[in-house]
């Protein structure tokens, strides 16, 4: 028996015989020698078969393989500057697991919807797997940062009565009989429970049925959403910042290789440091016409905008106090002119646009009563998010942090589909 | 300005003045002395306001407070065994954030049904704040498990064009013109997904439209499912028991006083230690009729059978081989006894029931097709799945660990429904 070793750990055993799992990415040949790529889902590994150092019948099974076999593989590793990795293996037994059929994906370019359709192949390839890397480690930066800073995750629930933010986009569903909808936010019970915990969070998928195809939108996306008891809009963008920074340094830290993969130029990510600037909105639409576009106030901003607004700075830019209605209805007024709210969207540096939106709540029922009547939502399902402002109502703020959007930021990837395992579009459930 | 504290860290600042934001719990009042319990989330803390110590402002507000009031006191913080938590502080200064209406949850016992109806208030509650506590270290563990063993987060989607086991438990919802269903396990993907990064996990909802009204069911709930490539089924089972072990023993370590709040006995947790006894269905099926139970060979186990073969031993149970007939399509079938599938469940000890279901999946090709044949699934939608064994099929196995039922187990709680923030039930969705 030889230690089974996985790829990214192969440095640890220079000059041992080890064992890995892993399926062929690529072979070439020369008379006496093959050379066999490995991936194992941590990275590449060259493997050289000798004709002196193995068998026939491992020597011929080797010279046979196809991409995508699967293979079990034994041999003395070396170190190799050359060698993708950096390592090599020296191997002394191959066993064939399975020997793989003509597999669609070649090393070649090749269409993005043939791609899309073979989308749990194609995951396989180094720039999809070096994605999927670091988004797993942006989920845990989010997930850590929250934890080591008291917050507590209470999951909000998916299937839910009532609309949070318009209807036209709700995917709708028989519950039992009666309507619900699929949750577009976990915003309301995030309310709910920051009055029983303080600090809270919720992360879990979304769901908009919006016809938008563009690069930024996923019909079916993952948000992370604290939300935070006695806290104003001004400690609710400096935890924003912080909580960016924390995960942009983790991905710097843990994926220096996947960034090199996907030739992410990190130097505008180490940019990435508090504080962002703030301007608001008023400043915004300034900034566009002086750019010359043409932006009535009172409009929320388009991705066209939200790219010239965010390329005006070399950081995330915060901005605040929007005109009341381009906002939920849940949004506090601003006190000195209540035709503004005090909300702050996040917009990512380098053109990527929005990734955070966020402010304070109502925390005055008569406030927030008058608000609904405006929205005209309807009473019942809404009682138990009035009741909040009844039973011990304190200021308080939060945020909705896309992770689809901040992946895709951090990995400078041009669409949101390639940053989701399985990307749900207008045309596009499959696989 | 005096510093900010969390009841929770309030002992590393005894001596101290420091100023807490909450929620008012209970009071008293004794003459010149009022007692006020005080509430943020993170713990209890007794605050005794003196006539003496505060202004007569001050005064008349704390013997007006009325339950789940938000407050903000300040206060010097003294060692107290007497008091919950251990400290308690002397007052002197309180503003009332806002002055609570009459509160509906007493410190009384109320029906089931209008706690449930309370949900949004009931969750602020001692015993259901250590559920939830506990909740968060289940889903943190079993991340931080998963994480530290190389596994890879790569979440499943949740809308899917193909039912994963059976069609009649099934949300639909209509995907711009098409059905969409929402996903019961991620199961599918994640085998896709281990064939790219070998060890990987998703973690989400999942829904199941089922009439049952047992204490074990609910219709949305949160499932952690990992999958691992070159693995069989008892090098499943030693990861499961592994698992279970450091979840337990997170929550052992992190939440002893919520342990102590909701009285459990945690000298039945301190058991859970591997190797957890296995048992072969045929062996469990013995044991059944052994108790006096009327079984028949081939069905697979209902609740009060579950109940009746985790009784029997003092830690969590696997119960492996069962009937293929009980299973879902992709189990590996037995290669001695075809009959069977390489599977196994885990019941959780004390008469808890199934917490985990999982084992080996099928790798052949032709044996899948034929399974599939057996169960008449539709071929286009699984196209993508049985690729999976043209390109590369390795042994694999992995397992689902339902979050509620685990939490349920370690709390000790009857029914599912407290430890899920908001319970979708066959007649609840609402708050």
């Amino acid at each position: 028996m030889t230690t089974e070793c996985r790829i990214a750990a192969i440095g640890k055993h220079v000059g041992e015989v080890v064992t890995v799992h892993g399926w062929v990415y690529n072979t070439r040949s020369s008379g006496k020698l093959h050379f066999v790529i490995l991936r194992d889902g941590t990275g590449l590994l060259q493997c050289i078969i000798s004709k002196n150092d193995v068998s026939d019948e491992v020597f011929l099974a080797a010279s046979e393989l196809t991409q995508e076999s699967s293979v079990r593989v034994s041999g003395v590793v070396r170190e190799d500057k050359r060698a993708p990795g950096g390592y090599e293996m020296h191997v002394h037994d191959l066993h064939v697991v399975q020997l793989a059929e003509d597999y669609p994906i070649k090393l070649k370019e090749h269409g993005v919807e043939f791609l899309m359709d073979n989308r749990h192949l194609w995951l396989r390839t180094p720039r999809q797997a070096s994605i999927m890397r670091i988004r797993h480690t942006v989920v845990k930066a989010c997930r850590d940062f929250l934890d080591d800073r008291g917050f507590l995750l209470v999951d909000a629930p998916i299937l839910t009565p009532a609309a949070c933010e318009g209807t036209t986009t709700l995917f709708e569903t028989d519950y039992f009989g009666e309507k619900a909808y699929l949750s577009q936010s976990g915003q309301l019970y995030n309310e709910a429970n920051a009055m029983a915990f303080g600090k809270v969070y919720c992360f879990g998928p979304t769901f908009r049925a919006e016809k938008s195809k563009t690069r930024r939108h996923l019909v079916e996306f993952w948000m992370v959403e604290p939300e935070i008891a006695f806290c104003n809009l001004e400690e609710c963008m400096q935890l924003q910042e912080e909580m960016i920074t924390y995960i942009v340094c983790s991905v710097l830290e843990r994926n220096a290789r996947d960034l090199e993969t996907l030739e992410r130029d990190t130097e505008a990510l180490r940019r990435v440091v508090p504080p962002f600037p703030r301007i608001s909105y008023d400043e915004a639409v300034e900034l566009l016409r002086s750019k010359g576009m043409d932006f009535t106030w009172g409009e929320d901003f388009g991705a066209p905008d939200e790219t010239v607004i965010s390329q005006a700075f070399d950081k995330p830019v915060f901005v605040h106090h929007y005109p009341a209605q381009c906002k939920a209805f849940y949004m506090q007024p601003d006190p000195d002119r209540p035709e503004l709210v005090l909300s702050a969207d996040l917009l990512a540096s380098e053109g990527y646009g929005e990734i955070i939106g966020g402010g304070q709540r109502i925390h005055d029922r008569v406030v927030l009563e008058q608000r609904m009547n405006e929205h005209a939502l309807p009473e019942d399902p809404y009682r138990w998010y009035v009741d909040l402002r009844r039973y011990g109502s304190v200021p308080h703020s939060g945020f909705g942090l896309g992770i689809e959007r901040t992946v895709a930021w951090i990995c400078g990837t041009q669409h949101v589909r390639e940053v989701i395992p399985y990307p749900r579009l207008l045309n596009r459930i499959y696989p």
